[in-house]
């Protein structure tokens, strides 16, 4: 339940955008590491919220107590950690398992993959965080996926509007969750799941909705550095210097247009410490709607100073900021117009066919496809003993091959094949 | 315990390995499917004999009783079964799970790669068969792994000498797998294991020892033929014919050469029903060993015909034959060779370091290297804001980066950049 076998054609297609994610982080000097699909139960407990239901867990076979890896984040912290590596710019491309519920989360599977490219290191403030965005928007771009919107909050930011609002700390965690959910409900919702729910005061969620509503770029930053209130409490200050900081960076890098500091922007997830984002697509222009609407979040990720400290005995802290790609969602996107586009995927990359018009002549192709492979050219014949040669036809146009070569028994006589282009018929003896 | 992390450099040098495997699946036109790597439990039995204590459960947390695959081949049936395919040459490269003893089992890891390579369908004998092996032959041959040797049998004949040496058919299966051990142990010892532990009289084993220690090519085949007891059992009467058939291939593909009919062959997997092949190094020749010693099998395989039935509501049957590469054995003997040789593996494929000697340059350094990136260039630079150009330079000659691209004050008034190879010291300004 809630995973897939992946057809050829699948598989092809998610090769391609995979090789094209890959490249991306090659592109940004990223090494690959590879780490176990599974993990000690104790490394994946405490790091997801309540999420944690959702974990895969071995069953006890004697011996140690495991889990399916539930993100690549949590695993590479833990790398970091047991070989004290302080410095370090990573991608992992690997399945993740989450024991969601897959029949009443549309699109979403429990065996999916994820492509991360993280930075470690104690650095200077926002370089590699800038990095990472321009990674999000080089793929997007790459990809051709349409126009997108990068959204970017601080987890500083918002710790600094929850206290000006009046909330214990005790419940920012909780109140981080649902102020992420403003992308998919209207305000009144996410008040009332506010104070029904997480029992705050309905002025002090008011006093939130005036501030989490709130999204812009550079001139907003500046705005709250004046904010009255804000101004006064340490982590937004700091939050809001590296958020003036960060869109700098982005405008030298060009890409400052795509980017919205966005209030509302909180994401589930424990670990994060300081910038925070998450890609969303807006819907084509040719759809006639007056504003873009969001179809979907396809990146996301943010900066995790205190999850490497976790994993070292002396708590040793390792400052980690890092990005995880939506493929999945994106496979679909693409897989959708490669349909709709009636384009054919070939799942093969064969050149060439080896055919024979008569019969008896197995040991002529065995031969000849022998002498193609081992000059490394791509090459198939039918297993047949004897296969009619418009069933060899057949094969090639079934499955895109562009050229068979066909040896007969004037060909074997003269030493020689014909090479047929399948598509236009035309025939060389070579 | 028996897992690893992989760190860059290995994961660099095992990325180079399968790519070389693939590429040679996809010369033969095979095509790539995926599958989960959760199984339900009741798939995975009754598939792998005595194995079956080594499969990976998962915890029963509600829902479908799941398990990690133990191999990629039941998968790849259950996948044909399901979707109903009669014929499909594919390849799948991923990780399997086996609840082993790692400490007492030297150099085997719980989580593994698997590269196989299968052909389903019903098809004239032997020609798919002689396929497998030809790939084998590639892999080995491309790697420079050096000589090697490529082991051949058939379940038909081993069941042949067993009949003919009056062991009882419910006494094939386990048999196989004492069998099996001749390469690791003298036949005495193998025959005390068929007396004591199988219950085997010493006149059979005795029996099956004259036979299971002949090894040969064409000619042993012949000689079997002609064999006055073997002559007249139907399945090693077929075993034989179709081994005959199968060299006859072989030597079509120039391999005959490297493949030795072996009767010792046995292999312990249930499901295989026909050929069954294993690949083994050789000691090299420098060794100044009399005769070459096999170092361990780095591929195996064989024909399976009754594994999907296994699968299909009404036990329709597909025949399929494949090979599985031992990729990590050979790893670890490229790793090996690698050290050995001093080798540096670059982990990273950086093209340029965008540099700078003077400090408050951050901004020239961000611009230059986002042209770079949006050109397609691998590029980096550190992540300070004023690092010293001896530190910048010194991160290129650890990582193996070739160019410097340095921005001064001087290229900035210029509009130019000084191009810095790292290992000359050579300059241009461009």
């Amino acid at each position: 339940q809630g995973t897939r076998d992946h057809p050829p054609a699948h598989v092809a297609l998610r090769d391609r955008l995979l090789a094209a994610v890959v490249a991306c982080f090659k592109r940004h000097g990223a090494a690959a590491i590879d780490t176990p699909v599974l993990e000690l139960q104790e490394t994946l407990t405490g790091k997801y919220g309540e999420d944690v239901k959702l974990i895969y867990k071995l069953e006890d076979q004697g011996g140690e107590l495991l889990a399916l890896r539930y993100d690549l984040t949590v695993p590479f912290a833990r790398y970091l950690a047991m070989n004290k590596i302080t410095n370090m710019k990573r991608y992992h491309v690997a399945k993740v398992y989450r024991r969601d519920n897959p029949a009443t989360t549309r699109g979403r599977y429990r065996e999916f993959y994820q492509c991360d490219f993280d930075i470690a290191g104690q650095f200077d403030p926002m370089i590699p965080d800038a990095e990472c965005l321009k990674v999000v928007h080089e793929i997007l771009s790459d990809l051709q996926l349409g126009d997108f919107l990068i959204k970017v909050n601080d987890r500083r930011i918002l710790s600094g509007v929850f206290a000006v609002c009046g909330i214990p700390e005790s419940k920012f965690l909780t109140t981080c969750s649902t102020v992420d959910k403003l992308d998919k409900m209207p305000w009144e919702d996410v008040k009332s799941e506010m104070v029904g729910e997480k029992g705050l005061s309905p002025e002090a969620a008011d006093r939130i909705g005036e501030y989490v509503q709130l999204h812009g770029g550079l001139d907003l930053v500046e705005r709250l550095l004046q904010d009255a209130k804000l101004s006064q409490n340490k982590l937004a200050k700091e939050g809001l210097g590296d958020m003036k900081l960060l869109f700098e960076y982005l405008t030298l890098f060009g890409i400052a247009g795509k980017i919205s500091f966005d209030l509302s922007l909180a994401r589930g997830l424990d670990y994060y410490t300081g910038v925070i984002f998450e890609a969303v697509l807006l819907q084509q222009e040719n759809e006639h709607v007056e504003e873009p609407v969001s179809v979907g979040s396809v990146a996301g990720g943010g900066r995790y100073d205190g999850l490497v400290g976790m994993f070292d005995p002396k708590g040793r802290k390792v400052p980690c900021v890092g990005v995880s790609i939506g493929i999945e969602r994106i496979f679909s996107i693409l897989k959708q117009r490669v349909e709709a586009a009636g384009e054919k995927v070939r799942t093969t990359e064969t050149e060439v066919l080896v055919a024979t018009p008569q019969k008896h002549s197995v040991a002529a192709r065995l031969k000849l496809i022998s002498e193609l492979w081992d000059a490394g050219i791509k090459a198939e014949m039918l297993y047949k003993k004897d296969p009619k040669l418009l069933k060899q036809l057949q094969y090639c146009e079934d499955t895109g091959i562009p050229l068979a070569a066909i040896v007969g028994e004037q060909e074997l006589a003269a030493g020689v094949v014909k090479l047929r282009d399948v598509a236009t018929r035309e025939e060389v003896r070579m």
